[in-house]
């Protein structure tokens, strides 16, 4: 089964990690909720959500990542050790590195995966990063780097991640099943 | 400040209760999760959210109410008293009344609150309502009960609620601040 990590640290954007987590598993995708330095990681707008594992117990390396955005959240994902070393694992080995927001830029471009990738993130922090080709799309998929802009693009972020790692069969049952574009 | 309680029971739908309790905390409502038969309510892909109050000691009549959908939440809210009492009162002092996916026709309709209204829910659980007037819009705002259809249209349900409680520039601010159009 396909294996997806989503990074949860304290100030994560609600709307931006639940919608990948509900719809994967809808998709059959095997999704487990990482705390980032908190088992019971608080969301930036007060929602607490209880992690599946501490990333620090986190074994091998996992088909996918995926980094919500929020404040502070993108910048305590972009200060995690774990983190970098996992994001960069995903990249060098060919895995799924997804993120959202303002983590592309914050957590992403800092740890150096950005450059020369096309890539979105949230209007404005953009300006963070200096080696990556900005496009202001709602996803922006890049081989394996696929990336967007807030929560209201949230939907059509989880259905992209959801054709690349399962077939556009797949993404549009999903599409279907949640009422994305009815 | 306007409250709105939103009722979290265990199997409810994760897109379907987030997306209402973020969108109307960033537009300065007050939101309250209240846990209904548990403290920790875990969804129907499985995330335990943390709540912030029982239902139970919940005091005084909120402004709105949020029954989201999911399986087996929309039954367990059928099924609570403390929600079908607040429910029944929150309509009767014409504070907002509103649910989205299984949860109108599984919870409201059995309370008896869409007889001779307007509402919309997921595709064919409109079969369990003989008495309320069904439309297949995403979003159906009849008054002082706004209805929805699944997780895909949380964001537009998320937007009317603030377009009722806070009016049509809040609503648009909030759209605007998570890409919800762009």
């Amino acid at each position: 089964m396909v294996r997806v990590v989503i990074f949860l640290a304290d100030g994560f954007e609600e709307v931006e990690a639940i919608t990948p987590a509900d719809y994967l598993r809808r998709a059959g995708i095997e999704v487990i909720l990482a705390g980032v330095g908190t088992d019971t990681p608080t969301g930036s707008r007060g929602i607490s959500v209880v992690a599946d594992i501490a990333v620090t117990d986190l074994n091998g390396i996992p088909d996918g990542i995926v980094l919500p955005g929020g404040m502070p959240g993108s910048r305590n994902l972009a200060a995690s050790e774990p983190v970098a070393r996992l994001s960069r694992e995903v990249m060098r080995t060919g895995g799924l590195v997804a993120s959202i927001c303002a983590a592309p830029a914050l957590a992403l471009g800092s740890f150096g995966l950005l450059k020369g990738r096309s890539y979105t993130c949230y209007p404005g922090f953009e300006e963070h990063v200096s080696d990556g080709d900005f496009s202001d799309e709602r996803v922006v998929v890049d081989g394996n780097l696929i990336t967007s802009r807030g929560a209201g693009t949230a939907g059509d972020f989880s259905l992209a991640l959801i054709r690349y790692l399962a077939g556009d069969e797949a993404a549009e049952k999903i599409a279907e099943a949640v009422l994305h574009y009815s």
